[in-house]
């Protein structure tokens, strides 16, 4: 019989299909390496050389011609940085402009790698550049909330190959934030507790969900994951905005990551997935309640009518499984990417 | 410059995206039109003639051997009808059972037809089907939801050609369904009106956002449709409880569901789709803030790690484009589906 899990963090239900149950490695993909394309592509925009082909410029890590993380403007942003951040309100109809921020970062020179191969230090420089935009970002009053995220592979929403992530920042704080953090209020005002602190304290005790620990971080799949080899990485240290992390942390964070979605690569053949760091709303800093965190979905399976209309998820792997499964994948030596531009 | 617009049922913010604006046209698809599939498969289920392959029929319309609409167990439920509906709850932990009801509603005999292109009494047999069942289903008092959907299409979570759609009934109301009620309720405490009701006077007084009309129902693509040709079908008279539907109002939904499909079917070449019946908890079958209505999503874009972080959505069409290109779809004269059992 299947079992229905609650989500403490968003309430949501999701069935525990055991009926329909898979292993963890029916959900191999055929997806190819990263590292069957080319190191440098002529017509990339991210590709080391071709910088002037992307928009303008707003962060950069090392030299004009030897960078090792840039962010640019998105050359098709949702949102721009100019006009008013007022709701206008008409009868039943609420608008703003589109007002807000919206880059890319560019995340190696190398156009085929990918997070899951790069060297940790590599990983710890995307994670300085989210950092350091993030701390800027954030000075504008009137920006909200700043959503970090990766798309990788067509079914998490690029087509793009080359290694990149974005910041979106916007004028709003969408109900999906402000519901997490009514229900980390109501756990504190209940237990005193912060719900991310103890849900942390009580997955280490079990132990059966984690897949990764490390000094700063522990990475597991949530008791009521919504879909298979959905991964949460968790600070130990309780901290409610994400550029509140120190140097040590964030190289550490950079091998939980890695770690994470090596795991993913080489034990699911290159997955497509996204994930993205949840932090409090600009408009606060500090919050004994909230506590930031990273979520990776893996987007092995689409989600349907069912989770349209009735709000629950359906999981066909056990979350105890799926960390199991990733428990035991072996890492390889990374591969080396050197990027030669021509000419 | 982009806009935000804040759809007043969820509080989710949307951006119409005009910097990525798109034709409605590009969003035209490839599949192929069903009509190219047989209209019997020997080795399909829900075939006429195949009876004895499907699970246990749980409702049927016409003859044994002659039938319009059948409802059988989903062979792979996600829930099932027996046990406790008890949550238990460990520490942080809560879970249930997976108790519940799963079927499947086969929609018509023929293998090669599609909602959009079906006479209109097949699609009010249709309706009529998901009345019986919902109705007798909510009778438990274990039930809590009942999620009436169709998938249309691989995109849509189907990979079944067989016309069909599924009746799902669960023994918790998701948090989703909770909001929803929620700002229903402070909507009439705040205005004296319900919610969807006056959508509906503003929309049709607006004009431009409506794709069809008919007696007791008007189907529009909502000011903050979250994704592109996102529509919404509302009964004129407001009721709570989808199985308050009546005789002379089944015939008329037949008439703008079909239409609606259709003009996906034709206007967008067959496109995958999910659509939902949004209807009251069934705890309660009445009240004068919460009416019930059809969602219809197709399925034309990915959603990503903007989405997944956020809780915000971004359409690349404006829903005024989207309704006046759907407005101008003609719909050809449905195809003629005779399905002749071998042997």
């Amino acid at each position: 019989m299947s079992e229905l899990r609650q989500n403490l963090v968003t309430r949501d239900w999701v069935i525990i299909a055991t009926e329909r149950a898979k292993r963890p490695d029916e959900f191999t993909q055929h997806n190819k390496p990263v590292t069957q394309s080319p190191a440098y592509q002529p017509h990339c925009a991210f590709c080391l050389g071709n910088e002037d082909a992307s928009e303008v410029e707003l962060f950069r890590l090392g030299d004009r011609h030897q960078w090792k993380v840039r962010s640019v403007l998105n050359k098709f942003p949702a949102l721009s940085p100019v006009g008013e951040s007022d709701i206008k309100v008409e009868g039943i109809y609420r608008s703003m402009n589109g007002f807000g921020i919206h880059e890319v970062v560019i995340e190696h020179p190398c156009h085929n790698i990918t997070t899951g191969i790069l060297d940790i230090n590599d990983v710890a420089d995307i994670l300085r550049a989210y950092r350091q935009r993030y701390g800027e970002i954030r000075q504008d009053p009137r920006i909200k909330t700043i959503t970090i995220f990766k798309n990788h592979g067509e079914r998490a929403g690029t087509s793009l190959e080359h290694p990149h992530s974005q910041i979106a920042a916007t004028p709003v704080v969408p109900p999906q934030i402000r519901n997490r953090i009514a229900e980390a209020i109501q756990f504190i005002d209940d237990t005193g507790e912060c719900l991310f602190c103890r849900t942390l304290k009580d997955e280490l005790a079990a132990s059966t969900r984690v897949v990764v620990e490390s000094e700063h971080f522990v990475a597991f799949i949530p008791y009521a994951a919504l879909s298979a080899f959905h991964t949460w990485i968790f600070p130990r240290r309780h901290t409610s905005s994400f550029d509140d992390i120190n140097d040590a942390e964030i190289l550490d964070l950079a091998y939980t990551l890695k770690t994470v979605l090596a795991k993913l690569y080489y034990g699911l053949h290159n997955p497509d997935y996204n994930y993205t760091i949840r932090s409090l709303p600009t408009n606060e800093q500090s919050t004994d309640y909230f506590h930031w965190y990273i979520a990776i979905v893996p987007r092995l399976s689409y989600t349907a009518g069912f989770e349209l209309g009735s709000g629950m998820y359906i999981n066909t792997v056990t979350p105890e499984d799926s960390a199991e499964f990733l428990r035991h994948v072996q890492i390889p030596k990374s591969p080396v990417c050197t990027n030669e531009v021509e000419g």
